[in-house]
This record gives structure tokens, sequence and C-alpha cells, in this order.
């Protein structure tokens, strides 16, 4: 059967990266409390392309995920990234993991449980230096009240959920959580799943002393993460869907963060 | 050339509807203030088919939206239908623009000016009787202070922007302003898109002096729809963006309300 | 400590559905190979209010969610919809589960496993009479080619991936899995997420050998679902991404067929 | 009144970006046939804040929009951006306005003309320099039929809608249709909003006789934009929504080019 993939192109240019992309699985990893974890993700798979192969061959790239264990973590995600260059004969191939993780949380009076959910991103690459790269964004609501509502009125203070992204460039293991516990600690309350009316009460009243604008949390953010042993770079966004308006409120402060 | 659509179909059975879906295109209307006013949206157009043709004749939709006017009104609307209905020798034609509506808003103190804009949906149908019917939808942002969050916390109260949905079906014409205006009384406070600190103050407290759950809201919204004269059903969904969880709270009451 | 939730509302009207919404959260079910299968849902919890309470307590819908087992099957959700109503005090509740369903498929000539995602909505309610009402969609893509562009042209025809949903009223089991086969017959082919060469020759083929409208694939599918013993009502959607245009086409049959 | 925003932060830190998110408004701009078309945009506009200060004053943003001509071209984005910059007291302003942008086309034969909508962002900034740097992004609908899947079986090829996303850092102007026109000759055919039966035959035909990869399409624009004279770097990047698929090819080509 011919071949078509190993042609010659019309066009001899190289190509950065080829693949599949929202390619839809179920897959584990643990959690600090050392738990095996279930979610599912969206996987897109990607190599490099030199300039004399008109195509790659795609089904490669499903059966390099059919024969791997399925684990999201460091050593598991180098071993696909390894199968993916070999089966495609590749320079550098990259996978992008994007999946909810989940955590057990205490509601900070009645000590009640629920299980809350983070959108977290995976990115692996590795290139001929076969030394993996890796990257990860998390997204952490929090609750921000406004400084300046709080301020100027005579009583109240608007405030609103606010999504904190983090795209962080790492060095060495952390645990999601950890930084989980930096951007929850940085709004002013973290938000919760089940708050019995004792929580409620602590909650707004924990908010209300703490107002920060996105200013403020983008800036304890990064402070923080700037402390991180293992942080080398990171790209920081507080988005907060502010209460008085239709539109949102942003900051971002970018360190060592070399974009792709 | 042949014409498959007009072959006998496998399967002898009648279709409820077939047609184009998100075609979008520029299109204008009038609003309260009689401004001619310029917005972009989506339409799907749809027939009914009988038993006993293979298909329809899909190019003709998107050649009756070109001979069109391309003005959201009851009366082009319907002109439309008509001309649907004709084209495809239908029995039954339906139409739904989804478009976004702006109207100017002036802020509470200091009057400055801004822009809101409101997510709508204009749905017709024609059929044999040849009197058209029509439903309209308006999204429409407020903000809501918890009343429970305010009675039992020493100081303050979550608040959060929240989402008032209204689906209508209407027996004469009124101008989406006065849903809207509904919609914006039926909060803790309306929001705006330009507020300067005296405003803010004044938003804040106003709204902190009328604290409602989305239970309240979607009462106060139906209450108001029905006492309007021209509103004959409803389907009121108020959603909160709470910010002390990562989930929403949802209210929904429905009256004389046939789904379609 | 104050319960709001219980003072009489300003506006004493009845509220059709309150409740929380977009709680996400993993689950589990067993699929038709009987294996466990783990999967991650959003979840909408919701009961009715009569007009004599101000609100809700909203955080006893996630307490259900907490003390149940997390599997997707008709009694356990069952069992789900009387805790809620139980702990809320309600005449009604109704849960609502959106997730992905996985399904291993083999590539028609290769043999190939692969791992296919199906998104579901399974939807319970349980009223007065203590008798749960289910219903069940599944959206599954296929592959069509076109009748009309297949016979008039010299070579060649348009396909394009085409999504099947499935909103389905029944009164009896049945596994995902035979609505799944129902609709991936009534397409020109099914999709797969692995081919190899010999495979997507015979895909291919085969595809062509079958050209269909959306017309016919609705007829197909509402055609069948009318012969299934378990489905009482339904209301299938095809909706195909025309590759030679930018909008797609859709056909829709509804049968006994009542909207919630 | 209090003015919150001008105090010493808790951290002292520089803000790369702080502003408003995802603001709607109607703007219009020039076409090449040098008509005025009217679009709506969601606009982001940031600007740097220094160490020194706690908060931007959000509302200037909005005010900045509203004393706007409302008009995207070069020209009119760089008043905006002085007018932030000056009234933010910032060092430097970005603006970002995403809209669908509108271009009249004819079928193939017929000359049926019909009205095609292209989904358009277009990022301004200005720092210390005053010299404004824009960069252009646009998504181009295509139809690509598998060069594989033709060469391996009897009869046919799985076509489907391929979405080609050009990211365009530009140094003087260009008409948007020059990009789209670039974009269109890059597949297999391009797309159309209506075509008659003579039109779907030269379609199917013409695009069968021109089959294509995502890696032939990204290497097709990649080469035509290397030899504009406007354009001094790229992020190409081709999706492919795979009718045989539930999930998609990409392919992306980057020159010269410095993400932000």
């Amino acid at each position: 059967m011919l071949d078509v993939q190993k042609d010659m192109p019309a066009v001899a240019m190289a190509i950065d990266r080829v693949g599949v992309r929202k390619v839809k699985m179920p897959l584990w990893l643990k959690d600090r409390t050392n738990e095996r974890q279930h979610t599912v993700a969206l996987a897109d798979l990607t190599v490099d392309l030199p300039s004399s192969f008109k195509g790659t061959h795609m089904s490669r790239f499903v059966e390099a995920l059919e024969t791997w264990e399925g684990k999201i973590s460091y050593r598991a995600v180098r071993d696909l990234l390894t199968s993916i260059r070999e089966r495609l004969e590749a320079s550098s191939a990259q996978v992008v993991f994007s999946f909810p993780y989940f955590v057990r949380k205490k509601a900070p009076v009645s000590g009640v449980e629920g299980t809350m959910s983070y959108d977290c991103v995976l990115t692996g690459e590795l290139d001929a230096s076969l030394k993996p790269r890796f990257s990860l964004e998390i997204t952490v609501p929090v609750m921000t009240v406004c400084p300046c509502s709080k301020a100027i009125s005579d009583e109240g203070a608007h405030s609103q959920r606010t999504l904190i992204h983090m795209l962080l460039r790492t060095d060495g293991f952390s645990w999601l959580e950890d930084f989980i516990d930096i951007a929850e600690a940085s709004g002013s309350s973290p938000v919760y799943t089940v708050l019995k009316r004792e929580d409620e009460k602590y909650v707004t009243e924990h908010a209300f002393a703490q107002p920060c604008f996105v200013e403020d949390v983008v800036r304890n953010v990064a402070s923080r993460l700037l402390e991180h042993p293992h942080v080398c770079g990171f790209r920081v966004q507080v988005e907060s869907m502010e209460s008085i308006h239709n539109h949102n409120a942003i900051a971002v402060i970018e360190h060592n963060y070399e974009h792709r």
C-alpha cells in the first residue's frame, strides 16, 4: 500500500509541530495524600517533522498512548515522550494533558469535607538532548473583596469569584497542592465546596478583613513563587469576575518566563 | 444535473426540522431611543420536510437571508419566515437569531455613560396558519448580596455577578429595554460598564441595603413578568456565580411555558 | 445563628427548581463489558421550594453528594434523589450528571484497539409519587459522505464529522453501548481513535458506498429507536460540520417527547 | 473620598499588565472594497503598573473607549493606546480587539454572492518609545481532502473542515483580505456560504484534484507569508476536524516569532 506520508513535500520546509489534538481519555495520578486519583484528560501530542517528509504518521501517536500506563507523573510522561519520539522517528516530541485535579478540603469551622476541583495542564517536551522539560498550569478560584469599595462605602464592599492562573516552569518535583496552597493564601479567602452556616460567617468575616485588588493578588502569588525552590520561571494571571460590572479585571506578572 | 434531494428516502419518515446552523452575519435593529443599532448574529434556519423527500435544498436558506433586509424586528423576521417557507416549499419555518444588544447606560451618581451589552435570542416560527409566533430570550447580569451571609456576619456579606435569563413568549410588541429594566430592578443592584468612585460607593451601599438570594431574584422577576401586558408565558432562570464557592446557585420559575 | 432561609419571602411564589450547578466530581460506573469505569462529571442538583420559604439550604446538596457512593447507575441515582428530597424537605428532586463515557473499540481491519469517548447526560427526577423518572442524552460522532456531491461530481464527494445527539426517555435499563451502536450504524461510517492504513482504506470505501444527508441519518436513528423495547420517547438531532461551508447542517426528529 | 489605589502596596513589585477584559462593544472598520463595515468586538485593555502603586484606575479604561471613535484601524487604535497611556499615567499600554470580519464572496460557478465571516484579533501596544507595534490573528476555514485516503482507496477520500490560524507580526499596512486570500489558496478548496449545485460539483472536483495534509497546508501558508512584503514574523497553526476520527490533526510553523 502506498505510503504518501514519505513522499517529498511540494514545499520543502521543516514543521515545528505536527500531531493530534483533543484526544479524550481516562488517566490517573497520585496526590499529596498518596491516594490514587482517577481523572479525565484532553491530550495533544506532537513532534517536529523535517523538510524531507510530506507527512507524519498520525496513528502512531494514539498507539503510543494505548501502550502507555496512563499515569500523570513526570516519570510516566517522560516515558511517553520517549516512546513517541521513537515511534515517529522525530527529533523532538511534546505532550500536553489538560485535566481536573481533585482535592479533599475541610470547611474552616465545621470541618465538613468536600471535594474541590482545579483545572490543570501538564506540558512535557523531549528533544535530542534527551533531557525532558516540564511546565505546569493550575487555575485556582478564590474570593476577593474590593479594598476601594470597602474604604469608601458606609457598609459592605463588593466581592467576587476570582481565578488565579499560574503557568510554572519547574526544575524539580512539587505537589500540585503546594501551588494550590500558595494561590489560596493570596486572595481575600479560599473558596469551598461545602460551607455550613458557621463556616459562611467565618469566610465572610475573614475575607472582609483582607480586602484585595487583582493587583494585590498577583503580587502575593508572584512573591511566593519567587521563594519556591523548584520554580524557575512563571506567568501569573489573576482574573476577577467583578460583581459590579459585566466585564472582568485582570493583572499579570511574568518572571523569567519564556513563551512557547 | 441530478437532484438527489427529490429522491424517495430509504426511511419514509417526516422530519420536524432541517436546515442550517450558525451562519454568522451582520444585522441591525432599532432600539428604544429610536437609534439604528448594528450588531452581529448567529442564525439557525430550519423547515419541516415531508416523508416523501430525501433532502431539503440547503442553499435556499442562505439565499433567503441574502435577499432579506437584515433587520431584527417582528415584521422583518415574519417576512424572512414567509420567504423561507415559500423557497423551501415547506409547511413550517423557524428562524433563531442570537445577538448582543447594546444599551447606553448612565452611572447612578456621576451620570457618566457607558455601553452595556445583553445577550439576546429571537425565535420566530411560521406554519400553515400563516400566523407567526415569537419568543425572546434575554440574559441580564446583576449583582446579588447574600442575605444569609449579611445576617450572620459581624461585617460584610459575600456578593457576586448573577445572570438572569428570561425566556419569554409574547403576544405583542415590547422593547427589549422593558425586560432589561425588569431584570435590573430584581437583584441587589444593576451592574454598569463605567463607575466612578462616587458611583461605586452608591452601588455598594445600595446593593447591601437590598440583599437577595437567587430565590428572591427569580420571584421578583416572575412576579413582574406576570403583570406585563404582552407576556403570555415565561421561564426565568437565575444563576449566581457564588463568590464563596466554585459552583453556581440557580433558581427557576416557569409559567404557562410550553417547551419546544 | 439566624436561619434567614426560613423567613417568609417578600413574594410568595413557589419555585420550580432551586439548587447548585456545575459541581465537578469524580464518579464511576459499569460498562457493558462489566468493567468498572472511572469518569468525571458536572453535577446539577435541584429541588422545588414552596411559596412559604425564602430560601433553600444549598450546603445540603453537596452533603448529599458527599455521603453518596458516587456511582452512575439508575439505582444509585435513585438513592441520591431520595437523600436530596429528604435532606431538603422537598416535594421533588432532580439531578443531572454530564460526563464522558469511554468505550474500547477495534479498528475494522487491523483490529487495533483504541478508546472512544462519548459525551453523556443522565437526568433523574423523583417527586411525591416516589417513582423515579430518567432520561439520557448521548452524543455520537460519525462520518457522513454527501450523496448530492457524490452524484453530481466526476470524482469524490465532500465528507465531514457529524454529531448525532440523542435525548431518550426510557422505561427500563439499557446499556449506553446499545444506543451508541444504533447511532454508529446510522451514518456513512463510524469514526475511530486509531486507524492503520488498511483501516483508513476500508473506512473511506465503506463510507463512500453509503453516502447520507443529515436527513438520512436522523431518519435512520429515529426508525431504530422506535423499535427499541425501552425507549418511550426521543429527540434526535444530527449536526454535520459541512466541509464545504463554515456553517453546519442540522436535522431533528422528535417522537412522544415531552420537554422539561 | 479615599483613593486606595494610590496607597503603597504590601508587596512592592511591578505589574506587567493590569486592566479590563471582555468589554463587548460595537465597532466599525473599512474593508478592501472600501465599504464601511459594522462589527462587534470583545476588548481587553491593559497597562503596566509600577511597584509604588497599589492599584490602577479601572474606570479610566472604559472612559478612554467611550471618547474614542470606535474604529478598528492602525491609526485609530494608536490613538486609543495614546489616550489610555496618558489617562492611566502608564509607561506601556496594550489593547486587544477580537471580532468577526465579513467578506462578500462569490460562488465559483454560479457567481451567487454570500457573506463569509472570519474571526480576527488585532493587538496593539505602545510603550515609552511611542512607536506602536501591532499583531494580527485571522482564522480562515478551508476544506482539506486527505492525500493518503485518496491514494489507497478504490473510491473517494475523507475530507473535512480545517481551520487555518495565522498570527502575524507586520511592519506596514495590509488588508485582512490579503491574508484570507493566502489561506484560502493553501488548502484543497476554500469554503463558501452559498453553493448552488453546479458550484458544489466544482468545489468537490477542485478539492479532490488538490488533496493536502495539514502538513501541506501549513507549509503552503508559511511559504506565502515569507514572501509577503509586510510580514516580519508569524505563527501558523492548521487544525483539521478529521472526519474519520473524533480528534483533530494539527501542524504548526513559526518564523521569527516572538511570543508575548
